[in-house]
């Protein structure tokens, strides 16, 4: 196979694309679908005060890099969960990469706010998984909101978003499925948020980050069963495989078709409290962050 | 394991429900299953007039006898598509199979009417089953309408109902979606059509022929590679294996939550005409069936 764009003989091959690249090439390629996914959906312009919520993964890694080599200022923002190795790991790892390539990095140390995720998981008794989730979407909210920015991304990926539509379509959760995008509009507390890479998979910003030597974080984390959603990121491979492109398909005709349709049929929500111990939005007097804090405190 | 309703060995096994029947009482569940279908999407009354449309194959055949055994007075309605021996062995199925249980049973052949589908194959240059499927939905209605039929039955399962469903949601088919359920409501030349079978899943409905030792056609149509979304339901097929039940959930939670956002998504369609030849609905000045009998006589 040739190189789509130069000729040269192809070293990456996008069945879903019906095409392959070159290692320069690729590189070319995907720059170009995370500006796509950015301009598209009017993620956010060089203007934005934007900051990036940053694991150490492959998929936060290499979108940092591709922000800074697509010319947008981001500060990155990790958070130290307290997880001993693990979040040392995940933490050093960030702070090179960052220190590297000069870019604008901060911690919030979760032990630090009085949800250390270990003592979290000895007294909370439900799924650490989407506990620790709660905790991290409120702080990368929370963070992002007290410092002015205009902008929050994160790295999820195309089947990241494509899993993620396929459960909530499994159950045709109307709430669900109207709120699914790469874009949530600020509102409230609550900052705008983006996924520039809804345009690539798992594969591509492994490639990506595989060509650009992106040292990043690759044991999962010691609490966690595995990847979320791996059986339907599974059977939407096996899709994939049968018909390329059509994870693709699935999302944006979903973006087109079917979220503004759920978007009408969702009566609107009443609005959130304020939490009556941090202020951010809730849906009861306390919100679930607070409230798992107290359960520490106790 | 014990039968769910006797307590005496079970002989069939049903993960879906979590439970399982024995022989007798399975054909109970069985019959209840459809009951509930036809009470529940408001599909028909003792008091209608109802004809349905029988393949021979294992759903038409095991519907028709279950709809008789329930007190529905029913007649069977077949097509003859005069393909060499296997529409002579499903004619004289279903002809049989009606004159053991007392059934009215009409055929209509398609030789007489212009269309046979052998002929069809060699003149139209697109795949054959969609062409074929396309001519019995015609001829079935139009019979259904012309002798004054209140309610047209189909043998549709839930795995075909759930495939057909995952085809059109990959797709976000607005008006696809806005039309897919156990009922369509009569308009104008259109009769009502239903699918009595919508809560039983192709392997139940097989159970159900096997213990009634119905004699149904087994070979698949010579002109079909096999049968229809046979990759989205071996997909559905291995989902259910991991979440029994969510073959069901899928369909129910979309007549539910799902079809309404899209039936009020769809804008108004333009009124269809009539067909300059036959006179019934059509999005062309001529049907699309009245075209392929008019390319046969060419």
């Amino acid at each position: 196979m040739k190189c789509r764009r130069c000729g040269e003989l192809a070293q990456v091959a996008l069945p879903s694309h019906h095409t392959g690249f070159c290692a320069p090439c690729y590189e070319t390629y995907f720059l170009r679908q995370v500006e796509r996914g950015i301009h598209e959906h009017k993620q956010f312009s060089k203007d934005d005060k934007l900051v990036l919520a940053v694991s150490g993964g492959k998929d936060s890694l290499g979108l940092l890099l591709a922000l800074t080599e697509l010319g947008y200022t981001v500060t990155a923002l990790h958070i130290d969960l307290a997880i001993p190795v693990s979040s040392e790991n995940a933490r050093s790892t960030v702070e090179a990469f960052c220190a590297k390539h000069g870019i604008d990095c901060h911690v919030l140390e979760m032990a630090g706010k009085g949800l250390p995720i270990p003592e979290v998981k000895k007294k909370v008794n439900r799924p650490i998984c989407s506990v620790c989730g709660k905790v991290k979407r409120h702080w990368f909210n929370r963070f992002a909101y007290e410092e002015g920015f205009d902008v929050l991304a994160t790295g999820h990926n195309l089947d990241d978003e494509a899993a993620r539509l396929f459960a909530n379509t499994l159950r045709w959760d109307q709430a669900y499925l109207s709120g699914q995008g790469p874009v949530n509009p600020a509102e409230g507390r609550f900052v705008k948020k983006v996924k520039p890479l809804c345009r690539l998979t798992e594969y591509e910003t492994a490639v990506w980050c595989f060509l650009k030597g992106i040292d990043h974080v690759l044991a999962a984390c010691p609490y966690s069963g595995g990847a979320s959603f791996t059986g339907h990121k599974k059977l939407l491979a096996d899709l994939e495989e049968r018909s390329p492109g059509m994870k693709m398909q699935f999302y944006e005709h979903f973006l087109k078709s079917g979220k503004p349709a759920f978007e009408a049929a969702v009566k609107s929500q009443p609005p959130l409290n304020e939490c009556s111990d941090c202020g951010f939005p809730s849906s009861q007097e306390m919100c679930g962050v607070c409230r798992i804090k107290r359960l520490l405190e106790a």
